[in-house]
This record gives C-alpha cells, structure tokens and sequence, in this order.
C-alpha cells in the first residue's frame, strides 16, 4: 500500500483525475479527508508499480507527496529471506556464518615474486581468502593500470601455493571471461556499484560477487545493485562498506561502521568491511578493522604489502605482513569477545 | 616543487633514507629547518612524479605531511591553454563561445511519435540541440532500460527533421560503434565519470564528448576525469554539472552552480548544466536554469516531455513544451544581461 | 493525518497496544491490512503530536515507520499565510517586495575611518542596507574578536551620513539590549541557527532578524529556527541562504541556489544569498551574486572593503569597491530580466 | 614556515609586494623559482600569523595559494604534550586511563521517580557517571524544554544515592552559575561547538567540560573549539564523538569511529563516543558502542530511559535498563580483548 498526499484545496476533479489513473493501473484507491489534508491510500499490490509510475502520479496536479511504504528491493530483503545467507568461496572458506573470514593481500598485482612472497605471509598470519587488483582503477591516466591476465596468473599461482581462494576485481564486461578462468570471488568495485550493466553481468555467473558501496551512496542504494545482481538469478552477493564521502579530510573516506547492523536487519547477505580503503592510512587500520568485528562484520577486507615504500598503489594505506600478523592476534580476541571466531 | 613536511623529532637517519629517494627518481632537494618543523623542498620536474610515488613518500618514517604545488591534470589545465575551448557539434552549433547552446528533449526515447513531436517543439523554442536516451541507467532492474539502437533511429531521424545535432547517452564500451554511428556528442554519464575504460574509449574517438561530474566528484576529480579523455587525443569535451548529493532531501541533488565560476578560472573546456538533473522537480527548473545562464554557463542541458504523466523515465523533472517555451523567452533575456545571446 | 506502518507478522496483542496508546492522546486510528503491511491511518488533529509523542510510537513493538504527513513549522508555511511577508527595515527600505534590496560593507566593522569610507562608496554604488559586525564568531581564539558597542557606533554614525539602515549580528543574549539600540536589522548567524535560546530572545522584540541557514541544516530544520523566533511574536523574518558544507574544497561552502525556489514555495518570508560566504574567494561573488537574483533572491549581502590586503577578517571573499559597483551594473539588468530591480 | 605559492607569469613587482608585506610582519621570505612554478618560503615564527594576516596574503596579486605547515592548534595538540591527559571527574572517577568510563542516564531529567529509579539501574549493571539533561535543545518551539534547575536537583539527589559524578548540558552561559553548582561534568552540546562566547565562559572555571563534535564539524575545526576553552586556562577537555550529517538516511546520523584513531594521533584530549545519538535508534547502540570500545574510546555516553515508549526526548534511541545491563557485560569483553577494562 502507498500514500498520497495532496495539496491543500486541491479540486475535485484533480481528485477524480488521479483516481482514473490510479484505476487505469488496476489499483483500487481509499479517500481519506482528514483536517488538513486529504490522502489517497492506494490499495492492491503496490510492488508493481515501477518508479516511472510513481513520477508520474508525482507530478499530477493536486499532488504534494507520494509515500512508498514497501522497500523497492525483495530479493535482498530480510522479509524475503529470513537466514542469513552462507557464501561458498570455495577451498572450504564459508562467508556469512561463526567464523570471520580475513581478505588480505595487496591492491595490485605487481609481480611474481612480490605476490608469492605476501600470499604466504598473510596465510601464516591467518588470512584465509587472498586478495589482488590486476585490472585497476586509476584517477590518472598517467598512473600504473594494472598488469591484467598476466595478474591474474600470479594469483592463481599464490591460490595453488597457499591453498587460498582469490577475490581481485571486475571493471569491464569485456574482463569477464578472463576473471571467470581465474576469481573464486568476483569483486564490483566502488565506481561500478551503479554500473547496471555490469551488475546484470555478473548476475548471471555462478561465482560469488562482492559489491562494494558506492562513494556516497545509500544504503537502499546499494540494497538496489544487490537486487540487479541477484535478479538475474546469482544469490552469492556480499555487500562491502568501504567508506563513504563526507566532508571530513583527516581519512580519505569515512568508514560507516554502522551500515553492519542496519544491513543486518535489512538484508540477510553478508557483510564485508574494507578498512583500509575506509581510512586510507596504514595507522588507523588497526583500530577500525577492530571495531568493525566488534560490530558485527562477517568479513574484513585488508590491504598487504611487503614493503608499502615502493607498493604502486595503496602504499599509503598498507599493512607490513609484521603489522598484519599483530593485527590478526588483536582481532582473534574481539571475535571471541563477540561470540565469533576467526 | 613539491614539499615535505616532516615530524617533529625525525631522526638524520630517516632524513638521509628520504633524500636518498628522492634522488633516486632524479629529483633533487633543499632541506629548511624551520622552528617548528623542518620541510623539504623538492626541485626537479615534480609534475612526473605519480601518485603512487607520493603516497610512498608519505608512508616513509618521519613524514609528516606532502604536500603536491602542481595540478595534477594538465591538458585540461586553463595553465596550459588560455583560450576557451570551442567545441564543434556539426550542423553549425558551436559550444564554447558566445552564444548558450540549449539541448532539450525527453530523459529517453520511448517512441517515434512522440520523439518526434517533441522534438518539433523544442525546435520551435529555440533549442539547439536534441537530446535523447536509448540506453538507461536505472537504479532498479525493474524498471525500463532503454529502446537501445531503435531509439538511436529514431533520434536520427528527429534530427533529420529538425535540423538539431544530437547528443545520447554512452553506457558500456561494447555501444560505443553503434553510438559512434547515430550521435553527434557522446554523453558520459554521472554514474561514468570515474569509469576509467570508458573515458579512454571515448578519448580515442574523433567526436565531442559531455562529461557529467560524479554524484560526489570533487571539481580536481572532474578535471582528472576530462584528462583522462583528453590523453587519448580526444580534446573535444565539455563539463556538465548536473548536482552534487548533499544531505538535503528538499531536493534530489544540490546544484553546485559555483563549479561554473571555479571551472572558468581552472579549465579551457566549455561548461554545460543540466538543472533538471539537478533539482530533480520541474517546477524548480526554470530558476535554476536561469541562475545558470547568470553564473556564466556555456549551455543548458533540459528534459522537456510532452506528456510527462506517462513518461518512462524523470517525469518528474521534465518541463512541458510550453513550459520549455516560455523559460527560453526569459533565458534569453538573461543571456542579453550578461553579453551572451541563445 | 499520520500513518504508522507496521512489521509484517505484527501480533494482534501488539496492534492493540498501539491504538490504545493514540486513544489515549485522543487520537483515532483506521487499521488496513495490505497485501504485505498492515498500516493504522491516524485521524484527528495531528498537529499536536509531539516529536516526543511520534519517537514514543515509533519504539513500540511491531512498529516499522512512522510516516507524518504534515509540516513541522506552522507560521512560517506558505499554507498559513500565501502573500509574500515586506519587511520594513526602516529609513525607506522594504525586503520582500518588487525592489531587490542590497547589503553591503565590510565583514567587522575595525575602525571610524575605514568604516565611514567603504559605508559612503557602497551607497554611492547603489547599495541600499550598511552591514558591518561588531561582535564577532571566529574559530580561532587567537583572532580578532570584533570592536563591540564601539564597532556598533561607528555603524550608527555610518548610518547617519549615508541614510542607509543597519545589519548587524547578534552572537550571545548578552548583547541584546546594545544591538537593540542600534541595529535596524538583527542577523542571526550560521552557527547559532539552532541556539534555541537566542532565537527565542530575538522572537521577543520588535525589529526584523535575518537568520543565516546553518552549515549543515536542511531547509525544513532552518524553517524550524523560523517557526522558533515566530512563535515568540515577531514575524518579521527573512531567511539568508550563505552556503552548506559539502565534500567541495574549491569553495569555502556550496552555495545551494536551489534553496531560493524551494523556500518560494514552503514559505512567505523573503529570501536573502550572501555570495561571499557561500564561495569565499572574492573573484566568484560576482557571478554567484548575478545567478541569486537571477533564481529569484530578494536581497543579496555582499562583504566589500576598500582595502582587502589590509582586513581584518574574509578579507579573502571581500570586494574592493569598483569591482562591487561594477557588479551593481551588472546585477541592475539581472533584476530587470526577471522583472525585478534594484 | 608556510609556503606561498605564486601563479604562474607574477610580475616582479607583485612578488617585490608580497616580500615587503611580509617583512613588515617580521618575517623573513626565501623565494624559489622552479619549473612551472615560483614558491615562497616563509621563515620565522609562522605560528603568531593570524588567520586575518593569511587571508590578506591569498587575496594579493600573484598569489595562487598559501600553504600553511603548523596546525592552527597549540595546547590541545599531542606535539604540546605527549601523554594523554587523565581527567578527574570526582567522587574517584578518572577519564582517560586504562579504565573506560560508561555515563549513562536519560536524554533529559522527567521527574524525581524516573531520575532516581533509572539512576539506581545503570550504577547497578556497572555505569560509573550519570548522564541528564535539564536544560534541553529541541528543534522544535513546541517541545519539552527541560525542567532547568529543578532536574538539576534531582541529579544532585541521584548523585547523592548511587555515588556516581553526574555530566549535564551547559546550553547558555546565563546558566552557568547553577550549572556550576550541581555538575561534575559540564556538557558542551553538538550545536554550541563553535558558541565561541560559551567556550570562553567554560575555560574560565574549573571543572572537566565534555565538548560534542558539531554535526558537521571536522576534526580540525573541533580541536580549535577545544583550544577556545584550553587558551582560557581550563585544560580538562574531552572530546565527544556523536555523529556527523552526511547523505545517509537510515541512522540519524553517520557515526565517525575513525575520529578516535585520528584523534589519538592529534591530541591528548581523552576520546567519548556517544552511540545513541550517533545512529539515532535504541536496535543499533550495542554494536556501535562495543565497536568505539574496540577502536580505542576513553568513555561511552549512552542514553538509558525505564520507560522509552513514555519518555519525553529522545525515547527511539534509548535503552531499557535490561538492554544496557546486557551490554555492559559486552562490553566488559571487548574491553579486555583491547587490554582495558570497564
């Protein structure tokens, strides 16, 4: 059911103007006059009525305010799906229940031996999923692009070594067969959360997606590219906070910690949390992916490289695999203290 | 130049490590010890050092602060090129000197009848170019997508009527030939601004592109995103501002009108606005639209549909045609009042 | 009229609950069951349902949303009262009406001289209201902290020679009696939009109040701060428009334009843009100063200084006087296109 | 030592203009031409130049930007003094060791009954200061204002009975004497950060002041509100983190956990986090408390009510005292899983 508002002395047959519209969509409407307004209740099944629709009633004459009463998501809805969903990343690693999982790893693939090197300094400090960018999003052209397939190659080679599934990230549809040959996640980056066509791409894979917020977009927003996702028929979506943008400049992002419990009663996919793209300084990390166990994360996403002084992108925000190591014991004890385990 | 600021109490040791660095890309430096921090000074052409070489300086001990003198985008820089870029649409519209350019016409194409009606009308306003989309981005998977290449026809075949170039809407790099086959400039859209494959796609092309700023892009953003463009040669873009998101509600973005002001003092490239993107309600667009031409707009970008009850899309924002009409009477008395004409 | 809405499988027991709760507050309710939610129309006069009383509803067990139909702010809405508020500000001078009053002069007043120069050369450019601050909020403790009833005489002196009225702000109760006896116009300042106390103090007396929007603050909150000093008994409100915070750092705040037609259509009290504190850096006033009158602004407050280098505050955003009377020019043909003047 | 950077073609002249500016200030100037771009280095005691004097430099001919190396903050910085700063709020409270602090109490003191019963609930499940409000900020003229001394009193009384220090709102400095003589803590709201009269009048007495971030302060402008009360000789500050408005709509607020790490690192103020008004809804406190403790909070400020549905402020984002005591044991774990304890 959806609400009406209507102007202040609004005419009669504006009135009947909208009720014949209404009727035209096979929508039954309840008049009520109440003192100082009058409202529509629109009665049937409102959740076919598109957004174009609800502009067009919008803008008919006699009209202040439409309200929507049901979530314009379903798929991603707690309503529809009471159990929080479990992702098989494969290599045995599970996403969404007790255990926390930890996704380290560099922003880029740089090179071989750099790659085998921090793949198993992550697994040795307890990292479970390996995580690497060989397509990358740069706001320079003038900046290091990724090292493409040849990335990709190196992160397989790491998966075999260490027995760690890989997330790393699609940015064009034309990428999608070759990250397919090689992903056990397929990460939607930040610039893409609303990139409709990817999203519909990816909805018809049969790998699981990790979709990262949008720089400033809403909850019910991001809800949205989840449902793209998923109404192609692909379930295995995980929705990423990574922060957003405010006008605060001392973090690069601000990290919205509190989107972990709002998406838990609104939805029932998992939760990752990326705090190193949150803060963007390898010394707030720390605090931040602690605060986010304790909050309620399923998973964290953290940069690592062996020597951030030389890293080509990210630098600024990377864990040294000694930092990460202490990291991982700190975040052992607040798992515990929250009733999960990493 | 670029400067660095260092912590107080930084050791020799790590002084010597950044020194060594530094000379290691071959730039050269000049220490200052001021009474509170010691900088440094960095000499060489700093404009060849990349981000990532930055934030590596950054994360070196004793670092406190960099800070960059340089733009770090260059052919789109006013520094660069003093004159105002004048961009040729063909048909005889030129964007970019003294006359506003008005581009009009309904968010999407829904059908030949009624594409071409209202092309007719904003022919017959004063409109000089034709606006149109065949591919949509909507933040619902339910909603109506587009009439993709068949409503490209029917743009082209509005033209050829009307005599007005065109201007759509590119999505994804696979509808770039079909696009390249029916428009007359290539809009990049919000949601696009930091597709960074995209922009090097249309950069490649000999044909004008629009570039929207980003829901939350920063204007040095913005310019980053023109430079991309502009690397691969394409040096025909203009700059839409189309609203910011802020946390007011009353209206769907907030237009940043000042970006027009800031980007005439920062670039060559001509600036459009869009205020039905930015106010998101029709009956707010005319003052808007207004303001704009007053700020020192090149061109206006509005929706104006027929009958924007039964739009598919932005009902909400579109004008009538006799709306459209009469703000084109008033826009041009605005662009008399500050030495332009439309 | 209100509507609560309700989660789905709400109990029986728990409906109960909740009509007994609005019986209680004399309030009916109408109960319909959807497909989906069950929503309870509440009927009578909702006007007088407190925050208080909603935030109480909205925590009971089985409610979703609590959704108010109504305007927050009674005396400041357009429905209460359609005609546009005059404001007579004394000496001649009406706000609100056809004539697009100017505020100009200096950000504080520093001493006779200066103040009595840049008082005669806004006059002779046309300029129909003196501004000039005597007591000053700034972020640094270690700043000029303005002249006090000093800095107020010498606006009174001003005042005298020029025949123009007075605008100055009101930062602490304290101050009321000695602004009361010289201002013509008390200005209420950004960051005390929402001092509830001082609102209240200047709703007592008799003289206009201008109220700058707050950093931050939506259009309904600053109506709220209206409502506030109304309810008091003083009507004689206008609303200044000087910039939000934003992401944007190319400019000190993001002047909202749009502010100027939604405020149009809430409310009946005037509208003022103060250009120099929403961009900040002198050499955008103008062009933001002709786009405010060009969306419909009724006034304008503009800082001018004959000696910006020399300020001792905004010295970056004032004007020197030619450059302001040149924009007086230039703004004189704005106001004649949207058929105002000045 | 700031850096001035000139725009590009300076004439001679106008950099001979900015030198003897700058000499006349006392301060020394090394120019340094580079490539595309000429800096000057400003030596001397930077700090002693004021805001007004910076401002009067940005605005010369030739200069594109002033660069200024020193924070604008001197004795709340953690360069000032290294160890953070214990703060006694009496009756054997301290603020800032390795003990947190819970204050906890209603938004605003009701009656007698309710003050004492909820007094006696939190002191039971482990609080160590009593939070409540008696002089009350509402946005709207129409709401419950507060009892002013009367719940002063009650406080006193429930001090009396439990043994906790109680913090209260300062909301006007004419209230600062019977403010004075109840509290332990004084209370500087959210919308008074930056009531520069208020903060003088603070730092002029002697007991702990708690200053709120204003909603949409950054960190920076927020230690300069503490450096307002520090210059006046009152050095027990601490900081509270209470939301910030952003784009967001789901909680009230956007919680910024990331302040406390950034905080640590800029100064020695002890850190609260008040998650109750950070996100807005009683549902999302516990996971937002338990997060600040695990990022690093010197204190929390929750709001508990015996009777949410009845309360007359603030009744959605209070807890019942079941709830908090629950919590409180949560958050004893997360505390010593951080090495505190509660």
């Amino acid at each position: 059911m959806d609400i009406i508002v209507l102007q202040p002395d609004t005419a009669d047959e504006e009135i009947r103007h909208i009720l014949k519209k209404l009727e035209s969509k096979g929508l039954k409407a309840h008049v009520s006059q109440g003192t100082e307004r009058t409202i529509i209740g629109v009665i049937g099944d409102t959740s076919k009525v598109t957004e174009e629709e609800e502009a067009a009633i919008r803008v008919m004459a006699g009209v202040e305010n439409v309200v929507r009463i049901l979530k314009p998501y379903k798929l991603a809805s707690r309503d529809f799906k009471k159990q929080t969903t479990a992702i098989d990343a494969g290599l045995g690693v599970v996403i969404g229940g007790k255990k926390i999982s930890i996704m380290a790893g560099p922003c880029s693939v740089e090179n071989r031996s750099s790659m085998m090197l921090v793949a198993e300094k992550v697994k040795e400090a307890g990292a479970n999923i390996l995580r690497g960018g060989a397509f990358k999003p740069r706001t320079s052209p003038y900046s290091f692009q990724g090292l493409g397939e040849e990335g990709l190659q190196y992160l397989a080679e790491a998966r075999k070594k260490t027995g760690l599934p890989i997330i790393t990230e699609l940015m064009d549809s034309r990428d999608l067969d070759v990250i397919m040959k090689y992903a056990d996640i397929i990460q939607i980056g930040t610039r893409n959360m609303q990139n409709f066509r990817l999203l519909l791409e990816v909805g018809s894979v049969n790998k699981p997606v990790l979709l990262k917020r949008g720089l400033s977009a809403t909850i019910k927003e991001w809800l949205m590219s989840a449902e793209y996702i998923m109404s192609r028929g692909n379930q295995q979506v995980m929705l990423c906070e990574r922060g957003i943008r405010t006008f605060e400049t001392a973090t690069r992002n601000t990290l919205d910690l509190s989107a972990i419990p709002v998406l838990k009663q609104l939805t029932h996919l998992p939760v990752v949390v990326d705090p190193s793209h949150g803060v963007g300084k390898w010394d707030l990390v720390a605090p931040m992916a602690k605060a986010a166990v304790a909050a309620g994360a399923d998973a964290l996403m953290i940069e690592v490289h062996c020597n951030p002084e030389e890293a080509l992108s990210d630098g600024e925000q990377s864990l040294r695999p000694d930092h990460f190591a202490k990291l991982m014991q700190e975040l052992k004890l607040i798992a515990l203290a929250v009733g999960r385990e990493i």
